[in-house]
């Protein structure tokens, strides 16, 4: 059993084209030997936002703080704590931070993405990062 | 994709053997044809646990809200908001509410644990449900 503050997780920049002022922790894992899923924890600064793309496998999301949107598809759904998102595989989705405070959620995904594409999809109307 | 708020889901009462002043939400699960695991809160009241047990699948979990602690096989180990934990498989454990307010805190599972035991392990010293 391993436990830990979620703070005590390093966190990195998302340099995927696409994404802007947006920080991962990844706090269960390959680390972990986590036999089928990993949690990752995003943090978005206010005006930031994860690339809009898709994949052909799940995303499953809970809305820690703060508020934002998700694009789905190219329908903008409001997002804020306590929420719970399911990304079905081949979704186009993104996540915006439209507040004042930082956007922080966790989002699970399957072993089985690291050898899975992601496709980044153009934009209109968002500047770029 | 589906988005609402984790208070819309239904919660139901624990009734597993060793349990006792807990419930249970799926937040994503079967319904949501989630293909490779499932999200669950759990909320234990002030003084309530969930059973001590263990199974052969994993269990990743983030603590939301309130304070308690984990026994880790035997060993009593502080919880609070915000802290990460990684129940490996067969590892010996049980959630318990120490504080005053609601113990909040996400539990996923892979969905092979539909088909898997779980062996609740006799207790002392603590409080039939």
């Amino acid at each position: 059993m391993r436990i830990k503050p979620h703070t005590e997780v390093p966190s990195s920049e998302v340099t995927m084209e696409g994404a802007a002022g947006c920080r991962v922790r990844w706090l269960i894992g390959e680390a972990d030997q986590a036999p089928t899923f990993a949690m990752r924890e995003f943090e978005v600064e206010p005006g930031g936002h994860t690339p809009k793309h898709f994949h052909n496998y799940e995303h499953e999301v809970f809305v820690l703080a703060g508020k934002g949107m998700i694009l789905d598809g190219d329908e903008e759904r409001p997002l804020a704590a306590g929420d719970v998102v399911f990304v079905a595989p081949d979704d186009v989705h993104q996540f915006r931070n439209t507040g004042s405070e930082p956007m922080r959620f966790l989002c699970l995904i399957p072993n089985s993405a690291a050898s899975k594409n992601v496709t980044v999809v153009p934009e209109c109307g968002i500047e770029k990062a």
